[in-house]
């Protein structure tokens, strides 16, 4: 096969066998990849019914045909399980070297199943797989533990592994590639400490076949080239230049959707402290780029300020909305610490952030008091901030409820109203009160509330492809379906949706010649059709619902938080809006082929071939 | 005569015309001087029912017995007048040099009337007095004024002027003597603004006539050696090391009556960004103290941040508070910035602190819009902080709103609820929700919300002379009563609270060997008894009160904000607290011996020789 490597590792951590299989042909044509496939095997073999954390559960993790190739920012490989969080089927989405690494051994997946007795770490050498202890790497926070991992294999290995925080399960633990790279939501990284699975260490030397090598060459120069001729036009994109940071803060903040104070305001008065263009001029090392990537958005930071020094990736916009503006944090140095913590300890910073903001507001109403959190929880401290997360990443005092996500820490306290959540997950930082396609994303997003699944940003504020009216919420349905597809092409195609964001697929997108089709075509030969490519799209978007169905979800669990339904922002751009959430669902089931209540039809199941 | 000068010079801005008159030693023993001296004007020859911005205001500037003797902090001069933000009397008391150098120049107070048709500047060289053109000096900011002025008379003199805040009639413009001292309350600027006087000149050469030198020596060496051995037993006072802003930042926090977010909370999460410790590890030059002080409270700073780049003494605790954790800026830059334009422009900080967070908070519940404000006005901006504040200080755009303070502001915009005032002055930085006496105090304080009429922290925090409970409402009516005559005495004879507070007058509040009257009765020769003394602080309190209830106020006047009366805090130290503010004004009034209307009876009034 080209593209494909045609392989496939499983590794049963409870008898400690591991076994090759050959990948089947018309499943990598019907799934693509690394998000599809992940989801192929899920609904195949998974229970959708068990407990996340028990044995039962089934994590996968897969690249897609183009993961790494040399075609642009082809980094990306997804980590697929039941989400301990949400309880949802999850996709979490990570870029880097490890990816390419995996690709490069020869293989489109690994299927965990089980739970060893003992810490163990998987070593895949090219053809070669084995488990080895990893009791003396328990307990190791993530850059420790890569260091050691890397001297005991190879060098020229990569790493993917949990901190304190996955060991523990902390119900948002991260898997980190390479330190700082990381497949955040859902928990994922409590998935793999249940499992006993501490690492998994690859080293791969075969370069991925291409179907076609002049083709590639041609289309590759092509779109490396109008990238290229961009940056001398304009110079380099905001991108490279500031980071997801500096590029969205301005924009949700010109918007009035920067979601403060726990989605108490739609606009941080701190913003201007925590944009990418204070933390070039004050923090950054140098940039950093995944494999094959041109833009280079990542960034690489050092603060020096007493109480907060470190060196570390970050923080992306992500992390500087949820521990910044929501927690009304404006110092630089204290969210960029809280990042360098949530790597090192394996945190997602969505969620941490918007589990701090949960209790921040509690603390703020009353509900939470001094004695219950270990002091006060104030609005824009940077120094608690930092304490908390640290506390977090190892489950201790406060840190072991907020381990547990604002959704069970609202609840626990009386007030689940203010875990600002969909299906249990954190949202991140562009409030839908402004951005209705947004809100639908968020709420019919598969694993809950995700921008990777679906970003309306694109359309709602950059005008990519084409500007849409935030504050129209007729038509969202249609829309926010399309970009479910297409996000889930690029998610299992292996490429970032920084780029492939701007090669879209659909004529009515204005789609570009540089499309994520050619690619396809050119690296596996498979010929596809855009109507089969688009297909695909719905087919995994369709079999993540099926998961979703029999895990006991329905039109109920795609919720928006009461606060975005019922309380307009009362200052800014998007004052006076609420999310017109229900109108929406029903267009989107609609458009879908659902029924009213959010279930696929028989019809649309048979269609793609999904009963 | 000794400690007085015997002199008061009356200057005619009308007709232009100064003339030297005798002070009354009657007065002058039963009024002792200052304060004391400024309300006896006020009431035997002012209206208070004019308009303070008419000719028909009356303005006195008074110096106390002690000031400019070397009696520690003997540095003090008040400025009495109707104020035009509040409509009561006031006194806005300054230190420095300027006060001194009036004393010297043989002068215990001036008395200014009417209006002068061009602007003039009084210039007082010893004996001799002349009113001088001024127009070349209006519009220019205090630092140039004063330095303009040194020039054209004499480099060893000293300068009490305006800037344009003051000219332009911002209803909080202070007075501002040797560039960074205010008389910052009420907005005695606009009223030496009213009567185109844009500053006053002085060079005094006689040392101030002490009646028992040796008396005066030795109660000096007990007092200054017991303040060295104190500094040699337990280090430099805070107050010296770190300031106003040093001590009192972590009190208040740490009591919870810290007042954040336009007292919507009582503790501020960036504290410890903008307390003392910060600002001398930071932005600190060097210290300076007023006039015969050991304590040299006052900061003076040099900030190099881009965009708040400056230099000036401050900030003191009142602005860290007031521009700071009410307005949730934690940006200890712009804030000291704000504070150099609040100097350069003449403006009362914590007036100028109090309407920008008013402002904030009518922005974020939707009553004033971008549109009416110019901008956004949001949380925690410091940027915008100091944008507004240049604004105000020149009355230009959104800041010709906010230069009539919080009062006018809020009723504008329909929600006077939100101005948290006390005779429409803005209330200093301690909630009185956790402090129910400085709650007292600020209500029956007769210039309106002040800490400087009587401080109840010193009890309430502090335990100087004694700690009281803060909570406990019952008593603090008489308390009250006592410090409101302590502190008038303070007032009058011309000492700085932060020394004469150690230094009290009353046998149940542990009266120091050391205490004012002893320093008054060796200066003046008049031979105080303790009754006598505590009288004439009674006297003027009853003086002050007999002007306000001319000028219709009475006990409705004697308010608060209705959030500190029925919204308590939900988190912290002070959770769940409001003031019980009509009880205590209750027991204040029948302890006054006034009717229950807060009226004066006669029979106090003839005890007092007040009728």
């Amino acid at each position: 096969m080209y593209g494909w490597r045609g392989k496939i590792l499983r590794v049963d951590l409870t008898s400690g066998k591991i076994k090759e299989e050959n990948l089947d042909p018309k499943v990598a044509r019907d799934y693509i990849g690394g998000r599809g496939l992940g989801v192929h095997y899920l609904l195949k073999e998974g229970d959708p019914t068990c407990d996340p954390l028990f044995a039962e559960n089934m994590m996968i993790m897969a690249a897609g045909p183009l993961t790494g190739t040399s075609a642009p920012t082809a980094a990306r490989y997804m980590v697929m399980t039941k989400g301990p969080l949400t309880g949802a089927i999850t996709c979490s989405n990570s870029g880097g070297q490890f990816p390419k690494e995996m690709k490069w051994a020869g293989l489109d997946a690994i299927l965990f199943t089980g739970r060893a007795k003992e810490p163990v770490y998987l070593w895949i050498d090219q053809g070669r797989a084995e488990l080895r202890p990893a009791g003396h790497l328990w307990g190791k926070w993530v850059p420790e533990t890569t260091d050691a991992l890397l001297k005991e294999t190879d060098p020229k290995a990569r790493v993917a592994c949990i901190g304190p925080a996955g060991e523990k399960q902390v119900l948002f633990a991260a898997i980190m590639n390479e330190k700082d790279r990381a497949a955040g939501r859902s928990g994922v990284g409590a998935v793999m400490g249940s499992k006993n699975l501490k690492a998994v260490v690859v080293r791969g030397k075969d370069a991925v076949p291409i179907a076609n090598k002049d083709r590639f060459a041609e289309i590759n120069n092509r779109v490396l080239n109008k990238f290229r001729e961009g940056v001398q036009k304009m110079g380099p994109s905001p991108l490279s230049q500031h980071g997801t940071i500096g590029v969205m803060t301005p924009l949700v903040q010109k918007f009035g959707v920067f979601p403060t104070q726990n989605w108490q305001q739609g606009q941080f008065g701190g913003w201007e402290a925590i944009t990418g263009q204070t933390l070039t001029q004050k923090y950054l090392v140098k940039t950093r780029a995944c494999w094959a990537c041109p833009i280079a958005c990542a960034r690489v930071t050092k603060v020096e300020e007493a109480g907060f020094e470190g060196e570390g990736e970050g923080p992306e916009f992500e992390t500087g909305f949820a521990l910044g503006a929501l927690c009304m944090v404006d110092n630089l140095a204290a969210i960029t610490k809280a990042n360098y913590l949530c790597n090192e300890l394996g945190l997602d910073t969505i969620s941490m952030g918007g589990t701090i903001a949960c209790a921040m507001e509690l603390y703020q109403r009353g509900y939470l008091t001094d004695k219950q959190a270990g002091g006060p929880v104030l609005w824009g401290d940077g120094k608690r901030l930092v304490e908390l997360t640290r506390l977090t990443g190892l489950r201790e005092g406060f840190g072991d409820e907020l381990a547990l996500g604002s959704y069970r820490l609202a609840e626990k306290y009386g007030h689940p109203e203010l875990a600002m959540v969909s299906k249990k997950l954190e949202m991140p930082g562009y409030d839908p009160r402004g951005l209705q396609g947004q809100g639908l994303n968020y709420a019919t997003s598969p694993i809950g509330a995700s921008h990777c699944r679906g970003h309306m940003a694109y359309c709602e504020m950059v005008g990519i492809p084409k500007a849409v009216d935030p504050h129209e919420w007729k038509g969202k349905g249609k829309l926010v379906k399309l970009w479910h597809e297409v996000f889930s092409i690029f998610d299992a195609s292996g490429l970032c949706m920084f780029f492939a964001g701007r090669n879209l697929v659909r004529p009515e997108l204005e789609i570009y010649p540089d499309g994520i089709l050619e690619y396809l075509n050119a690296v596996t030969g498979a010929e596809y059709s855009m109507d089969e490519l688009m297909k695909a799209g719905e087919r995994i978007l369709n079999a993540e619902r099926l998961f979703l169905v029999r895990a006991g979800f329905s039109r109920k669990d795609d919720s928006l938080p009461s606060r975005l339904i019922s309380e307009p922002h009362t200052a800014g751009p998007s004052a006076g809006k609420v999310v017109h959430l229900e109108e929406m669902k029903d267009e989107y089931y609609r458009e879908r082929g659902w029924d009213e209540n959010g279930i696929p039809t028989d019809k649309k199941l048979k269609e793609l071939g999904l009963n």
